[in-house]
């Protein structure tokens, strides 16, 4: 008796609940439309558990390439559960001597951690003030948003690192891609950097851009 | 001739005012996705002003249950005005001995106002101290966002409040049904909250959890 | 035994907690400077449970004045437990035939609520439309930021009703009080509004106005 | 090979690059539904440089008119990048003589600069205190958000000048028009704004009111 | 010659460089009072690469407690370069068996990082459905702001974990702590949550509490 | 008669009207610290109309330099008004052939508007994608925040610009100072950026950078 009361409370409480709640969390519905705060939210009634671990970062990246470094992902497009949180994650991994070259994030402010290895990280501020640190296995550090900064091993074992952003959508700008990777014209690039016409045709040769 | 002149320039001062103008408000469409945003706005030439006032708070709520009390909610699925300016509210009825039990906004701060009869009302901090206080008509209190707080009538005659929250969505998680009105297994449940077996076990009967 | 580990890993637990937990809340410092996100936040540890309740909205205002009515505000220079908390509050009490001129909040949302009597309320989009309606006790209204809105008591009984916004600076602007209680040139004024001299310098002998 | 090893490492650096970047910007699709944060984002691959700029602005509007002034909007609904990048502009053209009256924008601060000519601009605070001041070419001013605010050219040649707004939305509320443009009572105007009736009446004749 | 014209370029291009950019990042002086926005920033000249790093988080917390484990926070408290940056750190241990009990954040949606062993993590929401899961190395997990969740090892080797959070001052609150280490009254404690007296003595008991 | 019960009704309605009404605007005290949401108020009562007006950008930047181009700026540092208003603004001045090098603004999204000349514009996206356009008198143009972007003038007249940002704070990274105006390694600007090592000295050189 004293159940069946106390279950109509329940609804009696909080009438609605599913509607006036949804907005615990709004798990994206990457097949509709975007808008300036993120994504539709999926149906609730079909959010389960699952939505929200994602096992995309336990896997190391690829690093047998020019950088031999790798960063994989875990913004809202790979981890649905991030839309409207303010938070997205990415895998730093670098065999030694890798780099990730310079790059900002136009769109957060970032924290790394140092999970296997070591990294020697830097930023340069507004101000052209140039920041760097060698970090070591637990280690932290920040990369205040929209700055030039990089991660470089320059250690002889692999450096395994996570980097977190205040974004779902912290964007990824690398200098050298942003520079030589498409078909912004050479000149344009040269009045616009001071560099030189044979440098910026060897890497629009090395990084597939052209013009 | 005059008249004439200047209904023109109120087009030549604005041009396409509905469209320029929605967002003075976006009542929601409820019929549509979610963001994280809050609702799709509905027509604004459909708007009318019956869509900026909300009678469900005039009411009180049954308190004849076993808490004594009742919260009917103006949220953004109730009152589809709310949608996107930040605002909500709902109304508390407390009989006599009645209790709103401890619960969290996840997503608001809350101010409370007493329009009838007394309360005994409290939040705890991060830090463990709880703020208790009783109030009387005309008080009103705060309690900051995602803290437990509690409404307690312990006085003799009916008491009731309005609440209002800087959020269209601010949630509320009750502890006790968060608890034991699911099937979240005792098991877990026991071991994190330190509560023993017997405990967990007959308020999930109470409350209607299983598992 | 169990105490005293126990006690312990509460210090383990959360170090510094008191640092830490500041921001469950900021009681507002104001004999500090202001900033534009607030005051400086009172010393936590002078922090009680009276800093988080306000009496002064229980009395009503003085309505004997010309326009019959009265609006006690509760932002956070009365209330200061406000400061960083995204709400305030005002009492508006309307002696039959009493009037909130039209005025606009230029920081905040607002919602209204009726305790007492009956209100025809309003307010004029940014498209010219007039919104219209008449409320009973216990109706909530919105009225989107920074838009024209008053109340009118037009009933033969007190009007009590209680506002609530989404930010501790609401800000009030009324109208009549920004056209002619101020030194703002008479030539001005009349050239901005198309009134006519006599209207502007009758207006600014009632309402206290020079130039 | 060194190319398509780089090539390769494009897209190893950061997978699904479209999706991930998408909210570098948000274009709106004007067609679809609004949402409080902006309109739905148009598809980023049918995003081209024409989309980033607007020329709607190059041309004075007509200021053949009773104000002899004209207002030319460059909001999210003429200039469809700026969904969601919290920025919008407009140009004045002042004739001699000529007045953008007294308004508001609700949803945005104003920086104003001056391109040609002479402008006295004012606004009044929440506080009733008006600032006043003559500009010249080359100045900029600012007018906080919601608050009454003018521009009067009282030189003798065209005065041109153009503002920008931290939101799409930044809405436009003038007085007269809100007053004395629709069909809002006659009787309520008076009420609330202490005009007398014959005021009231002359000016609803004269921009197009009833009632 | 070119040397020197270009430098003078770097002073014309932008005056006041030091002032300009301070707000690439604002690193808290703790000593000053805190705002709603956060602490006052240290004077940028005396910022040096160090700020940018914290190295608490390297070293596991201490185990043996009654709950097995340990929370280590990286808050703006502990790492003073995150003041503004919305984001902070902490970092879990858990020893066999051992527990983070439930518990929200007030102030932050939550990233987990499993770096070793294992964890069953859950939250439940605000409609009182619960979300569990088991997660290994490599796995994140996001928590929603507000809303209880926990941490479990129920494995038999240690795990380590870290936890990201979208706010320098995610606070903290476990829900045994607010009940039970205080001097709350226990006959709120009981009417609030429907506990009875002897649980609430006995817990109490063990974890501090008086009254 | 009728004048005094007015005035008295202005302090009646609105009880300590200074203080409520500060935040209208919060004129930056420089002097004092800052804080992440800007800088202390300046006491309202001594903020004059003067505040709100800045001659700064009337006068052209000296283009006689390596880039025949000046950025004169007006954010907070110069014109104090736009403190927690969330604009700003600089003047471009580019003589023929002048270039405002790539760069990015970390806090902000800008508007451009051309005031005399033409100038060709561009950013590139997160995706690498360029969006490149040439520009006359009158456009505005919208450039997202934290993406790299240039201005040119490739015509034989002066270019006139003005940029606004939606941030008083709007910083500005140009990328070659960045990069060779400091002291950063040669070595590790030459491992991140792929630029080889005699560019990078020369470009050092030039730019007066070390190391």
């Amino acid at each position: 008796m004293l159940h069946i009361i106390l279950c109509l409370t329940i609804s009696l409480l909080f009438s609605s609940p599913s509607k006036a709640t949804v907005q615990d969390f709004c798990v994206a519905d990457l097949t509709a439309p975007d808008t300036p705060a993120g994504y539709h939210c999926k149906d609730p009634k079909k959010v389960t558990a699952d939505d929200f671990v994602y096992s995309g970062l336990a896997a190391p990246g690829n690093t047998t390439n020019i950088i031999s470094a790798a960063v994989t992902p875990a913004f809202v497009s790979q981890f649905a559960a991030l839309n409207g949180l303010g938070l997205s994650a990415a895998r730093l991994d670098l065999a030694p001597g890798g780099v990730i070259p310079l790059h900002t994030h136009p769109g957060a402010n970032e924290i790394l951690l140092v999970t296997h290895g070591r990294l020697t990280v830097g930023f340069i501020s507004s101000a052209n003030v140039p920041y760097v640190k060698s970090l070591k296995k637990g280690d932290i550090a920040v990369f205040p948003q929209g700055l030039l900064h990089f991660q470089l091993n320059d250690h002889k074992t692999h450096a395994q690192s996570f980097v977190f952003f205040n974004s779902p959508y912290p964007g990824l700008q690398l200098l050298d891609f942003a520079l030589f990777a498409n078909d912004l014209a050479s000149i344009l690039v040269e009045k616009t950097t001071f560099l030189d016409e044979a440098t910026v045709k060897k890497l629009k040769g090395v990084l597939g851009g052209t013009n």
